[in-house]
């Protein structure tokens, strides 16, 4: 079977393309286990952390995928295939460019689901929705599948647009589409990206480099947290499941497990401690746009269908940095 | 001030426009009373019956509002204006044809917004929006603004992303929209139409013109149900409050009573008596399509919000009734 990943020079599309690799197969309702021919990984750009190692089954195209040609050059039009589309604008671009985020989150969105509609194959996809979807004065502190929706932001507005194509595509069986709502997901390595949330990240990731970080939410904020592994975990577990027996909302709330930005910072400084990496500086640096908008959103889930079907919050904080230190840490800060 | 009225050729924007002609100015907040110096009415094709008795501040534009023509020629590039967007493929054609649902309702509506947001005229905005957003086995019987949506029709979805649109434009400031979602309408005069709530109507008008009707749903469906001066008297009062005050939820649910078949055509039954009028018949024809998109409707409506606006559902089903005998039918089946 063909796989398609949008998105795969991001963080996760990079991680998912390497699960993906690794395992060879996927477990999908009915059929059971079935081999991956080839992966097609497209992007905007790839860089080459994303590429190295990868068997030469994984193909790389770089490209607008806003636009006919990229869609048209990475969707198999005569066999069935399976598309990951984690391709998009992140909250703080979208909210510096409403243009570009309408174009790329909401007519690419539209323009590669109708790829897939008219290819002669059978299209099975994964779509990354987000919490962003959630918001506003009325929001409860924990939100799930059952909660109404009502974005603060426009990325968060283009995500629930594109559950509800993935809802009517899949209603109407032009293909078998399923959504996934991730939480804040950590700790995602490299440069601090322009998501309004890329704090959870660079509140780990700068102070175990060796680099100061400059928190620009309060210590008490609470944030629902998700592990990269059982994220990439979870968009597998959705691309295996039984479309089907989603019934007629094909959007799952991910699990995450809530922590106040405090516990995040002395867990970090106990795995330190351990290891005996010298942390960089954690300075408090408040940002009002990022509070205003990080304050809106729900700092809880309630999961229980994602959790039917096997998806999970990490067992602790310290679990998720010992595996970032392993798969991305060279320890610059170890003394 | 401009007024520009799209879906003039249909039913409630016919009535609508007849409305601000007979007012001549709206209580618009904070401003008070505006006088309307025109006004546009808009549609694919508008009949002469939409046209006839209007004051010469009215004029008529023929196009398809998906076009950008179309839309540049009805958006006023240099003053402020007031726009009521009503024109759509309604749900039945929807079902029918996904891809002129989607340019229509979805792609109309962005290329609409996008014309407003770009004249250097502000736009006030009101968006039809409909109960068709809700449904879904878990939709609860009753359903409000803080109900989740899950569109179980194309027209829905379309319908519901508008919402989105609204409320992100807005929350943007690129102009001052609010959404009224729209209940089943009755008594629409004329023929039949393509909305899988029409019999609702039918019911009414056909028999009232002497003529058999086949009633395509059980007489035990709970239908909630708003005549069509109180929507035309909703969508006005809704151009006319406070944007700002409704918060980041622009969104407002009619007001509506529920009845069920047998009590509308019970109603039915006693207008014609006490007025003379010998009803068509009443032919059980139960249609599968419509009844299962029917059943997955909310039978009700909680309205807090907007009943706070002053908008209010019928006092009874004769007064609706009596309405219509005054403002549309000729008696043909009268003795």
């Amino acid at each position: 079977m063909k796989v398609v990943v949008t998105g795969a020079g991001g963080f996760i599309g990079t991680q998912l393309v390497r699960e993906l690799c690794q395992r060879g197969t996927l477990a999908l309702h009915p059929s059971g286990e079935v081999k991956i021919s080839s992966i097609v990984a497209a992007d905007l750009r790839i860089p080459e952390e994303s590429r190295k190692g990868l068997p030469s089954w994984v193909s790389f195209v770089e490209g607008d995928l806003s636009t006919d040609e990229a869609v048209d050059s990475i969707i198999p039009q005569e066999e069935d295939f399976l598309l990951f589309h984690l391709a998009a604008i992140v909250s703080g671009d979208g909210e510096r460019d409403f243009d570009l985020c309408i174009r790329v989150n909401l007519e690419g969105t539209v323009k590669l689901l109708d790829a897939c509609r008219n290819s002669r194959g059978r299209a099975r996809i994964v779509f990354a929705s987000s919490l962003a979807v959630f918001g506003g004065e009325a929001c409860p502190p924990v939100v799930g599948d059952e909660t109404k929706p009502l974005p603060q932001t426009t990325y968060g507005m283009t995500k629930l647009a594109g559950e509800l194509m993935i809802n009517d595509y899949s209603r109407k069986d032009f293909l078998d589409g399923r959504a996934i709502r991730l939480p804040t997901i950590f700790i995602r390595p490299g440069k601090p990206n322009a998501a309004l949330s890329s704090f959870a990240s660079g509140l780990f990731r700068e102070p175990l480099g060796g680099i100061d970080f400059e928190l620009p939410v309060s210590r008490e904020q609470g944030v629902p947290l998700l592990g990269y592994r059982k994220v990439v975990g979870a968009f597998i577990l959705a691309m295996e499941c039984d479309g089907e027996a989603l019934g007629d909302d094909r959007v799952l709330t991910l699990p995450s497990r809530q922590y106040l930005v405090r516990d995040m910072i002395s867990s970090l400084q106990g795995v330190a401690k351990e290891k005996g990496i010298t942390l960089g500086k954690i300075i408090d640096q408040p940002d009002p746009l990022v509070i205003e908008v990080v304050e809106g959103w729900p700092i809880g889930t309630e999961s229980k269908r994602a959790e039917a079907l096997g998806m999970s919050a990490d067992s602790s904080l310290e679990e998720v940095i010992e595996a970032y230190l392993d798969d991305f840490h060279e320890f610059p800060g170890r003394a």
